[in-house]
């Protein structure tokens, strides 16, 4: 679509316009009246599991890169599943086919424990820079490599960098998975529409706001800094949580290993799991089971 | 203009520095004595409510910032409206046409809960890349669909991204209009001058310190992120509140539905309505009333 | 010099490293023993009044920006007057000749308060973009442009945004000013070598640090943003204070009408000034004074 | 490999991307059982001493950042010095030949203090963007610079800019040193593996995180501003140490003279060292005696 989209939008009728909001949107509101078991409001805590697959993307120039990919899988993950389990939390592992290929133990732990694990794409590929063919056959050999390791198939998606293109939808229907966790919507579950047509198909949405390599990104090369120190955003994610809960809604949470997983701010994740539970009736749970209970209750086809 | 300005700024002679300068200009100011009914100062709420625009105007190649426009119209506006509803406060919102068209039952809410519409370009275009013809022409169809879709024909405008270029003050001319907000030569109301005649026109200053995007945008492709968390947006937008307080004068504000409307900052609209009512005699009004009860009690012609 | 540098500086011969870290070099310290009236720390304050020559040296593209540029005079400049008025203290004023020309009145009423002018380029050009005639034209013409309009010949310069050429302080020895701000060596006055000799010239050093624009600044076509916070501005400006004091140097601050003059961030102007009357002997001074003072106290040639 | 790597990284084979993380890779943890004398953590404080070489190896172009250098030897060496006598806490040095060259009186002060001196680069060039021949011709001229100012040859060696070649390895094994400093795949000591071979180089692993450049950088002709405060610089080091000594670990940091030798910074580093000692039994090492230390514990060959 990008290549054929005429420039100077001001000159586009409105078929063009109109055509481009369509093509991928939100419709009705999956938010049930009540979260289940009664809680009243729900937490879905999800990790995208990028470790090497950030570097290697961008072509593995720096060792320096690919090894903090590896402190994610070495140093973060650790202490990341040790903070779940004692707090009794389930997650959502989102992981490129080629960080799982690296971390094939890591994946064995991962799903052992009782976490979810989507699909991220093969290689932390831009989808928006690849043709229909080959995003389709990235994202199948991606949930085939993930059902080898984990030994069950994935039911969810996350494109990577949410660079979700004119065909994700459309291979996401294709596979007929549960869910997609991608566009920004909405705070609150979202059935997607292709070009107008309800599809059955859940969004969980995501935010740069809560999303942890929003604040921590760093890259020497351009003036990305992570200016925003850790009290910041753990202020951030806390402010977010409260008015979820407020609102009775659901709270959702992008992290990565190799960010949140530092010494200096490892312990966002754990406080912010105390501050959920210290409210009353949270219910923690996978993106899967988040999806599954909504449109459980959409009554979704 | 920009076209025929030669290089080398050292270079030019005094007229050519002096026309930039006196093309559009500050003239006398417009801060009245006493605000409307004996208040001590004014508070003007603006929303600059994009929402789809800020994307089709790159072109639209992203499906997930078009998702991020959405959310402000689905998910931000709700809130908002809500809570000036709840204080009973009045404010301006300014939408391209396209977002108004896309958006068209919104037109009418916030028209219904008796806030002022005001003119925002017509698809978020930049105005410094058109030629006065194309400048023109989008300014007045962006006029009419509003009128269309409102009931009621705006007085007032906004540039898209405060970009005000040679023609745009002929164009509010034109027009007739009321006043503009786009520049930022004062804090207070102020006549405009073009090339130093006097017209009748108000502008409303703006800043980007007063403007919520500025600390909200976020890019993945360049180093653009939220570093400015909410804590410190409100410091920021309190501090300008108090001192146009103890000034006596105006506290003029624009925010996003798709930024300010998030979890995490939509409490930062109603901690600073709270604020200014407790300093005593506060005046909340639309532009258009500030604009012209500045302009009644200037005797502008 | 730039020019002919060779590329690859790993493949330098010594003479090459050499000659360009001793072309302009810190030379021996001038921090007296004891500060003027046997003050324990000195204070000196600057205002780099860029106004529109901020845009204008740009190409004066932007009437948004010419428009914050009027905002430094119009707005901040009557504050700023007032603080200092207020606690009798003195600052420095650098001006570009082009900002003078286009606010002579306010030329005349900063050099009848007692503060004092430098020099600060013709309209605000990066000098290491100019070859050595042109640098020392727009230099005289500036020079003589401040005291046509204040009435007293400028004693002092600072190159604009610090862009210190290669034959820069040639053209200081030239016009034998009595010094330059506009380098970064040291805490405390020093005296500058030209190419190892010794020039009788103070350096009174700028730091970025000490800048407000490098906190303020805001680029709408970059990811330059406002991201420090005044809370953040103020705590930076009194640690650097707090240790001045503490270790009996100069304390050298720069800051622009058009970014300090706003009213969420001119209390700082206000608040530094208390913090260093609060600490018991200060001397507030002109650049002017300071640097006589030191020389005087060095017997600087 | 650079060259050869060839593009769209998502069509490589697997062997291509298994080389790219392969190529040098974190082995066996060195974490010992127990610190030194029986410590229950070490501190390893770092100062990367660039001066003149960060403007220098970008083509020495400006006065002010040469200056901007200069000040880290003139005023900010003499207050970390201080601070270090003061506590009795050992530090390592880490100074491309050409600031050696230059400060040579520095190099020896820094010796005859008992701290340690590592191999930083000839002149802070980029590892990337040399040959094998080069790289490894500067890198020994850099010791043999070192070993001739301190007298004592260097053990160790820090990569300018963290840029790890695909040669880097090869020339820290030539060179029979005890430890690289330049990689981040773990908090704790580790066993460099070249292409899966174990080599007996200890890697004391750096972060960005735990770098003060990263928030204190300023480049006026792009983004990079300090945005990071001092206070938030403080809170995460702070929080790296405390979480450092929780896990019985190693705190590692690196600082520059130029950066954290500034009036509002320096207290952090006397901030952290008493910290640090507020805890209990911490080891403050060279980064030498960490590496000999853990490479003896693990009896590595």
């Amino acid at each position: 679509m990008n290549a054929v989209t005429p420039a100077n939008p001001w000159t586009w009728p409105e078929e063009t316009w109109r055509g481009i909001v369509q093509h991928v949107r939100a419709g009705r509101s999956l938010k049930p009246k009540r979260w289940k078991g009664g809680a009243t409001f729900a937490v879905a805590l999800s990790f995208d599991s990028d470790h090497e697959t950030i570097e290697l993307r961008n072509g593995g120039k720096s060792y320096s890169r690919i090894s903090q990919g590896q402190y994610g899988a070495r140093a973060g993950m650790p202490r990341i599943l040790a903070i779940l389990a004692r707090h009794n939390v389930p997650a959502t592992f989102f992981m490129p086919a080629v960080a799982a290929l690296l971390n094939a133990a890591e994946v064995k732990a991962v799903a052992a424990a009782g976490h979810e694990i989507g699909i991220h794409s093969w290689i932390h590929e831009l989808n928006s820079r690849l043709d229909h063919a080959t995003e389709r056959d990235l994202t199948l050999r991606a949930r085939d490599v993930l059902e080898q390791l984990s030994g069950r198939r994935p039911v969810g998606m996350r494109t990577a960098s949410w660079d979700f293109s004119p065909w994700t939808l459309k291979i996401v229907r294709e596979l007929g998975l549960l869910y997609d966790s991608s566009l920004m919507a909405d705070d609150e579950p979202y059935e997607l529409l292709d070009q107008g047509e309800a599809t059955g198909i859940v969004e969980l949405p995501v935010e740069w706001i809560r999303d942890d390599a929003v604040y921590y990104n760093m890259d020497r090369a351009m003036a990305l800094r992570p200016y925003g120190g850790p009290a910041m955003v753990f202020d951030i994610f806390r402010r977010e949580l409260d008015e979820a809960a407020e609102e009775g809604g659901l709270f959702q949470l992008t992290m990565h290993p190799h960010h949140s997983g530092h010494r200096s701010r490892v312990w966002i994740i754990d406080e912010i799991i105390r501050a959920a539970k210290a409210k009353g009736h949270a219910w923690f749970a996978t993106h899967e089971e988040i999806a599954a209970y909504c449109a459980a209750e959409a009554k979704l086809s």
